[in-house]
């Protein structure tokens, strides 16, 4: 089976900024640690990280060969609906991960527009958020 | 007259995704049929697509040389107020149209923040919507 | 194929009030427009016009011979659910119209209890928004 | 005892309109239906249908001989406080009725203008809802 | 000069619904204390009273041979954006008057849709009301 | 038939509590009128009182021999969503019934999660409430 | 009869600031205006002034011997529950003034926390606001 | 290591009502698959279920001694205080699931009042939602 | 004179839970401080404590023995319609106390559906929070 | 010990105004009650009122000696955050009182801006608010 | 140029209280440093502090001879509209600051209801926020 | 010291669009007077100014080695928690400015979703805004 991981907006500074929200993986650790895991279960997975709303819409447009993306979409979660109907308009199921619990945090964050056209959500377990939603859709198979 | 035909986010997909929705006509079947109508009124029409808002931004502030744009934003038609402040820093006059009806679908869909910018709004008739808001700008010179 | 306008509450001062919004002019002026617009396109169309809501009603239940209705229910589209319930009483397609782009004045015309059970909404071009609801329901057939 | 059945706007269009969700009784198949049962129980039942909200006020206004009123107001239960304040004005108790299920529909059918002014209500019962309103009113003598 | 009384729904029951709120006067009542009133001070004054929205919304657009409309809208004060509109279409300045303090009473009698396009508002000196009405335009000639 | 009657929290102290809300009847009174009514009809009653949220979920759960239920929930009306769940859980009809005219009391009275998820609701009526939606489930056979 | 005209903050700079709303009348002017309108009806008027929210309660306190009070509180009208419980504190009748018909103006201007408290209001017709309190009042005797 | 899972209120109705939602996997079948995963790794988990809010919180008070606690609240999740105020009554930590994708449903399942307090939440997966927890759980030691 | 403290859900953790905010007394050693207190004043005091919400409607409900009522319903207090009716039931007056002061904490603590049916409300001063109620329960004889 | 007592607005009218809510008790009934309580404890109090915001402030602000204040803002509890910041400028513990249960009143009495900043809240036990307050405070040290 | 900067209502206080969000300059050490900024630059600055809100408006009544007013109303920033209106009532420019950025602060302080009729905002930069004031009115001449 | 100024979307147009809001200034023009300020006190400005809100977050990601950061981001100041998110990722301060007072504009303009993160905000100067923070971040040294 073949995964996608699609990480969105400020990613890139995973690791460095916020330490005491994120941890201190950097997003080539988390990749690091995701393959690890995909390899042990005989997956392959692929990475894709943009800040830009609009790559991110496409990058899902053109992620119909996989048999799922993991999404971490990061601020762009809780406003992008270019986003969600990207999602809607392809087949590939999606599973939304955050590495925080973003109930515990700002208001603002409590809300999602792409949880009702994914499949399911984990939230708040830091790198492992990305390795239980690939379980998640190996096991969905 | 020259019009400029603006597409927005995840309009690549139409005729591919949810086509109950949004119909099996692809955008370039779409854009076909704007041609053939504006030919038959002696209009020339140019057309531009993209996912990413800011270069939306961009073909609105470079679009003043045509009389009038035919905007379908997507998904920013709901939040982008940089959409909207491109199109109040210029002259020419924009039609905003949907394929679908908007308001019958989910509530969110139902607040345009474009619209109070806009000349007009044409919404539910699938491709007609954009010959129509063609002929609603050719009539209104 | 036939078609009916009918025209809402206080459309009768249509031409001689609120000039600067409406235009000049009168409501037969905008009717005998449509009529020759349809006739160009061998169509016929009727029309009504009432202030009272519970005729527009009636007027909506008795129009199932009509291959479509073109509507501008006036002050009735924010809050008449009568209306809206006598439209989603017969099958014939009605689009919904406004001369002005209601989305550019008051708070509460951006509200339309209509549109969800309309088949399109079409706004902001005057008399225009008449004839291009015309045309919308002349090549839905 | 007598009584008065008043049905209000888009009324005279049940059992022909929406079937899935009113059934396919007529109002006169309805109405026949509460003169039997009325009949039954000793009682008398006039009626009176109006799509007009100041007809449906005057009714109320002139049905003080009356020992109770059943009113399915339809739509204008959602928004008329005329209609309400029309049953505060008279004596007479008013039950409000429905025969769908309002409360399993669109978020607006969930609030009720009439229900703080009425003896009581009765939902979601088709034409059954008219005949247990009558036993109810029968009932409170 | 020479003024018309509006009064809206329900008032023809004014006098003998719910006195402690309104009074014992009936609209006849209060009718020839205005025209007593209007005598005093040589102005002419004409009543005209509907339970029907569009019935007064056409006594409005009628009106523009007077000098100043008094309108008690009644509990269609609360939601005729029709009859507001109404106002709108015509110069003859119109006060908005209530015979109680509608402050006092329920939440929903607090906001007027009406008042925004009105010269002005007076509410709660019950028949005063009116005759505080007729002074105020009176003066403002 | 068989029908099961459940009482919610409070309910126990009918008869004896606010009598000028609920009546001097009490709970026993109650189930003796509904007994009655239900042997004039060939009809069997249980019933059933519990002041705990989740005791009602249970006997919800185990109700699906009878041909339907009545039930006041009383206050849980307003929040248990644990009950509404428990009705969705089942293919009985329940009728959601309240002795007093919920809708004319506090504004939190006004809202009933448990509504959409019922066949109807009766509300007003006193004891009669019971006895009416005896009838409805006994009728809708 | 003896009367008691409080005008609150800003007041004292009537007939200079913005005189496209409030008119060149000096506030000097206005008492002037009412006095001699109280004169021909034999009354007597009291006139107060303060832009401290508190200096005005203090005033209410002191008002019992007055027939009625005549009170413009400005901005104050919008926000002081104190000068609202102050009034209720009191048996004295208050009319509520404005010179300006708030209504038609800034969306928090349309709240007034005073209302519930006071007898009447008027708004809306300049200084003859105030001259028409004073014969409500006088007439309410 | 020794787990607990905690399944609320209708949670032992899974398998037989809204199957379309919640698959056909029984409770016993869940826990069965938890319990098996459990032991591939070398783990214990016990089981607790009840459908009173209190005796779930009191199940959490007496949680001290697992090293982690998946807790599946049904419709408690939506607005069970005291179930959250236990949660933070101890230091265990706690997993929220949900076998639905609970953002996809109607809006009040959007709400949960327990996340803020919990490590992290897992929603969409159907039985997969417990055996991740499991995992996440496991993994955090 | 006979008093009935009542702690509702979670209170049993009291003195071990979340110290910084409630304390290190546990509830026997709250209990024991205020029948010392109960003593000093010729009092006696009855304590009863429950997680489960009906089992403290079922308290209250036969409770009316005592002369007053000290309850700390714990979270119930912010959602509990249940118990708020519960205390309606009776005659016995009841005194809502927190031990911490809830408006300083998550604004959900900010509000209570008990207040308006209890005679007061104290909160904010631990342990003594119950002793002032006693205080003002014994006073109001 | 010293204790101040600050009562705010409209306070100097307790015991003349709305007797019902406020009882007969004068000003200084409560302030020799208070008093008379201190003397038994060996404390002493001092007493301020005014019904200017500002003047409530700086008697805050110079409070600084006191070993805690008892607050009564009267209406200024509702909006006023300029003794909220007061409040938050000294380091004196301060309780918040009302004579009457606030929560039983009207719905903008249900908010106090100062709570939050308070040590704890005091309501609906007359002149016992204050000496149970006074007490709280002692106790305290 | 002559400026005058108007400190509000508990800026008195700064320098001695909070002095994690405000610094430990006092009220006088500030007017010194803005004196000698506006030295430098050849103004004049006038100061004036007040925890009465009618003195506050008083003042900028009084301030038209100045060419620019420095505000910091301190807590009445977000409900003061009588100072809104003094504000409106005069020609010259006023700069609203704060010494705080609110905006990271409590939800409350995030609006004001000054900032609208004034020319600018500065906020966030302590001492700093007056002089950059300064700045501002000197080079907008 | 070094400073970097970000413009946002739309920034671009400045001078050309909507003058009588912007002034006639062209960015080019902007940046000029700030280099030029910047100069007369010793720092060095760089500029960067993208209509993509995704560059602009990697932009200030960049801008660790300067001094601070003035940052102007158009319309994505009222959504964008992207940019918002991106500025919590450094440790440089930003500055937000407005070169109008967006309080005195649109409500929608009335929210910044970046303040509460940014050191401060000036807002309603012109070109002056810039220099103003330039200013402020020279003197936070």
């Amino acid at each position: 089976m073949k995964f996608l991981v699609i990480n969105g907006v400020n990613m890139n500074m995973v690791g460095t900024r916020q330490t005491s929200i994120y941890g201190i993986d950097t997003l080539q650790d988390i990749n690091d640690k995701i393959t690890e895991v995909a390899k042990n279960i005989g997956d392959r997975v692929d990475f894709f990280q943009s800040n830009i709303e609009g790559e991110i819409v496409e990058c899902i447009h053109n992620a119909k060969s996989y048999n799922g993306i993991i999404l971490n979409a990061g601020a762009y979660t809780h406003y992008s609906i270019a986003i969600r109907d990207a999602i809607s308009s392809i087949k590939t199921p999606v599973v939304e991960v955050h590495m925080s619990n973003v109930h515990a945090r700002e208001e603002f964050r409590h809300t999602s527009v792409l949880s009702a056209v994914c499949k399911g959500v984990i939230a708040g377990f830091g790198t492992d958020s990305y390795t239980l939603a690939l379980m998640a859709l190996h096991n969905a198979k």
